[in-house]
């Protein structure tokens, strides 16, 4: 198994004449990163990605464009317009291209592998397509969590509740099966309850997994089944420049509705959202979050 | 990776003082085993689970009684003293035992693996505890399959319609998944769509499976995707006289509903319910079913 890739790197600095764009998908990641920067000094250009991020969300605030998802080929001659050396791609993209829709140019055309153009590769393998035409242009893809660095899940447990005896065998099992669904770059989650693994992550995810869990608690099977797990895992050798697992307050909440005792993700591969805002709720709530030590990991 | 054991046993035949008794779960497999006992000219004797099998359906018909899930214990006594020499359990058992409500007797507690009563096994675990206990006190365990062999799945396209070139990467992209969390003793079923594995079963099963890839159908990822499939497989090493993968009518009716193109089964390791109307259905829905070569199978 491959590690991932979080840890191999060091912490961006950029110089004074760099400026750092976003491109910001769904969720809460984006306006994280966007604040963050801000909050160093600098000064990021983010592109909103249409249909995903909210163009009259806080993330307006910042000097920003929005950019239709087949549009992409436009990109990198925006971002080099707004003087942008190094991008970070934050957020959820739910939708997929439509190639119908797609408007070319040459330059995209004749670089992305054809492999990426038919839509056929795992969401990682087009990610990292995606990540190699923007850096072959000259613009640096940084990670989330490097220009972020305070989002990375610590190792150790982060609320007063612990995981108790059997909240491992849960963690243990999911985590076994969270793996296997990621070396088949299905999906990073996975629900054990009463030591047993009772729902899989696909394209719904988490949250979709979670509102699941909590309709699934009238199932037979888990009559008389208290707490249970749900375990987030980078997939093995995944590109950490985009897509790590991330929880937020809005996890802790969905996972305490479906009746589990609690969240384990990797530490080091895994980013924390509002995080005291988190783990307040969590407390408030009664759930675990910890990270666990991440296998195999290439400090 | 081990093979099932389906294809190892010949078909039982039954002496003139033998007498099938089925356990009925819930589903149609039941009703299937007891009609082709009765066509055979045996008499079956049914035991109809609470709360899974239908008091009031066509296993009524037959010479049969109801017991709890609780009730277990008492199980081997009623068949025995209904001169029941071999036993088929047949159908979905969803509900598992609730501890509180066991009635226990000596025989049952000295000889139920400690980790069985805790119910932390997966399901075939289980499953083989409970057929070793059977057979242990003198009654034969069979399987559905060598008692209705014709239920068995066929090797090759069952339907007018056959797999198109992208469904054939759905179908193996579907099995390579189903095989994965059958390992891990999670489910049976994957489905793909566009070459990816989009959802997974988990203890919902196959039904609701599918029901969640019709709501998905939405899903912006999947915009513009047509077809895909559902593959089920046998566990590697799975139990095979108890759980088999099945399928029926409505599982092709909810596949059609929730825009597959098709589902392909393990070829001698699933079973096939009221297969005539199952095929009539899809053909009428132009829907494919097909009966893969079983992999590493030991004829």
């Amino acid at each position: 198994m491959t590690t991932t890739k979080t840890e191999s790197r060091l912490p961006v600095r950029f110089g004074a004449d760099s400026r750092v764009g976003v491109v910001a998908g769904g969720g809460r990641l984006p306006e994280a990163v966007a604040d963050a920067l801000e909050a160093q000094g600098a000064r990021p250009y983010v592109v909103l990605v249409a249909g995903e991020a909210d163009p009259a969300g806080p993330l307006a605030a910042h000097d920003h464009s929005s950019m239709e998802l087949e549009h992409f080929a436009s990109l990198v001659p925006l971002l080099k317009r707004n003087g942008v050396t190094h991008v970070v791609l934050a957020g959820e993209i739910k939708r997929r291209p439509r190639l119908s829709k797609m408007r070319m140019n040459f330059s995209l055309l004749a670089t992305l592998p054809r492999i990426a153009l038919e839509l056929t590769l795992g969401d990682d393998g087009l990610l990292r397509a995606v990540l190699r035409y923007i850096e072959r242009r000259g613009i640096k893809v940084v990670g989330a969590h490097e220009v972020v660095p305070e989002l990375v899940a610590a190792e150790g447990c982060l609320t007063k509740a612990q995981p108790q005896k059997p909240d491992w065998r849960d963690i243990d099992t999911a985590r076994e099966a969270a793996e296997a669904i990621g070396a088949l770059d299905i999906g990073q989650g996975a629900v054990a309850i009463g030591g047993r693994v009772i729902a899989l992550e696909g394209i719904e995810g988490t949250d979709g997994l979670l509102a699941r869990v909590k309709d699934l608690r009238s199932h037979g099977r888990l009559a008389g089944r208290m707490r249970g797990a749900l375990v987030k895992c980078a997939k093995p050798g995944q590109e950490a420049r985009a897509d790590l697992p991330s929880i937020g307050p809005n996890t802790v909440e969905m996972a305490h509705a479906a009746g589990l005792a609690g969240i384990a993700v990797e530490a080091g591969h895994s980013l924390v959202l509002d995080g005291p805002a988190m783990i307040e709720r969590a407390n408030a709530l009664g759930l675990f979050v910890i990270g666990l030590p991440a296998k195999g990991s290439t400090p």
